[in-house]
């Protein structure tokens, strides 16, 4: 087993196994030092990896004859079904086989599976789900997207670290600039939460805080790490789907109006085609579970190959940015003292 | 004085007083029921009626010679400055010479008057701030759009009658069905506010509750009240802002990279124009004040004739509408049995 070992979820998705085994040998190809570990019924996934013999000897099958389903309750699902294809992807992690696991399945047995296989780092209140959202200039990273309804403010300054040590070390960017997504642009602006958690950001000295943000200008790429809880977060990872499509429905309802219009729709369409592609977050990869022992990429539900392949290359980059050891690191900077507040 | 007097704080926002009073005579052209009381210094007002012989009749002048910048400290200015044109305006509701109150002013202080110097209509925990803000199929009301940072799901449950008694009485619509935003469709989903505020919301017997509602499936037009606390409410309600502009910014870039695009674009101008016209929630008129004792509406600070004459129009709309009438009788079908609730 080489150090970039990633264990695939292969039952997970609506497009399992087919469209995430082509993915696995597909990223294969594109980076040398990945090995894969395929977690699901061997005979199956055998049958899949009869064209990929150039890269066979960096597969291995990992047997798991259980499914975990969208309908399963998640907690329930991953005590009980240790024999499915995420548990037994998530447990070649905790058992140092892999270092990294993907999966494209249930998001809520995922977290789950975080929390209670492999376990939160040391010091983490609670891991985050992280997702990359396209901006004008530069997308912005969304922490909590949504793993964490109720919050303390602590919990966001830890947001704030993990998103930014993920920027730094996957993504690439040399200074992160924090924000905290609040109503107003004051310090003193906002509900308790983003008031407390704001004077804890502004305390500590593990990444860069650059103060609140108002929703307005989330979009405009001057930040990196956009915090927020994971209630207000799923808030505006879903409303950012929404609203752009409603957009783009709405475009098209007045475009119908006039041939004029029409006509220049079809001019038109090569601009709205790299607009779409640019504002799919799906197609940036997967969303990071960040705060565990161990690199996790959630992958969308309806990956096919290319965004299977592109979680799968994501969560290689996170093995090499020793995403859980930075983190490890940062907690060191957060400020402690804070901590008997009861107020949130 | 009719029975249809609108007070009207003409030193506030920035165009006035020229815009504020050209907007007011505009609304007495439109509908002759109505008559203004312009608060504001004597001498400029009656400057600016040179040219409204016509309606000179049915405005009064309340003489106030002080104004409410957005420097002032909201609350202190509310108590100090009660010779300024927005206090005036508002002290003529509560003397009963008006029945309703619009400014384009500061937005903190004319929700400190709604507060301290009208005052909350008895059963009402939250005055609360609503925008119609446009949708796929029709526009919805956001409730809070920004007046509670920190709520609990009791001002959640006002919330829904006060916009749904809007709804019905304002805009016309006939049974007002109510979503709650939640980070999902299911009952037992959402942070410890949501999961109550549902509870609450399914119990009573004075609004439509049509359950919990996406953000993704916000402007998809299902619902015409849309309820939130007021941190997530005025989140929303800029993020809607943001991310139009984003989009539209981002197809402006798109365009410019090829020619074929650029005369695409021309050609589909009117449609361009005719969205962007449909999405500005400013020229559908101003913000209610709703849960104080008068109709009080909010105008945009950048308000100009047109958009003050619609918030008046609105303001009066409100008097004929019996909208505080409507509330306090609203009130009664609320469930008052969980009040002991200490949960959120």
């Amino acid at each position: 087993m080489s150090r970039f070992t990633v264990a695939v979820d292969a039952m997970g998705g609506d497009h399992a196994p087919e469209a995430i085994v082509s993915g696995a040998i597909r990223a294969l190809r594109q980076s040398s030092d990945l090995e894969i570990l395929l977690a699901g019924p061997a005979d199956k996934l055998n049958a899949l990896l009869q064209d990929a013999q150039d890269v066979q000897k960096r597969i291995s099958i990992l047997p798991a004859n259980e499914v975990i389903s969208m309908e399963d309750a998640p907690m329930l699902a991953v005590r009980k079904k240790v024999d499915s294809s995420m548990v037994q992807a998530v447990l070649a992690v905790k058992e140092g086989r892999a270092q990294a696991v993907v999966s494209a399945g249930s998001t809520g047995a995922f977290l789950a599976c975080g929390m209670f296989r492999l376990g939160r780092i040391p010091g983490v209140e609670r891991p985050a789900l992280a997702v990359l959202i396209p901006g004008t200039q530069k997308p912005f990273l969304l922490m909590d997207s949504g793993a964490n309804a109720d919050c303390q403010s602590k919990y966001l300054d830890q947001f704030a670290l993990m998103g930014s040590v993920y920027m730094k070390n996957v993504v690439g960017v040399a200074d992160p600039a924090v924000g905290l997504v609040n109503i107003g642009a004051e310090a003193e602006k906002g509900n308790r939460l983003a008031k407390e958690a704001h004077e804890r950001m502004t305390a500590q000295s593990s990444y860069h805080f650059a103060g609140n943000v108002e929703a307005r200008d989330i979009p405009s790429g001057a930040f990196d790490v956009v915090v927020a809880d994971g209630f207000t977060g799923n808030v505006i990872l879903k409303y950012t789907e929404g609203l752009v499509g409603a957009v783009m429905g709405m475009i098209k309802a007045e475009v119908n109006t006039s041939l004029r219009c029409k006509i220049g729709a079809l001019l038109m369409k090569p601009a709205f085609r790299a607009l779409k592609h640019k504002m799919d977050y799906n197609s940036v990869g997967g969303a990071p579970l960040l705060g565990v022992e161990g690199a996790m990429v959630k992958a969308h539900g309806s990956s096919g190959e290319m965004a299977m392949a592109n979680a799968v290359l994501q969560a290689e980059k996170m093995i090499r940015g020793d995403i859980v050891e930075k983190i490890r690191d940062g907690l060191t900077g957060l400020v402690d003292k804070m901590d008997g507040g009861e107020i949130v």
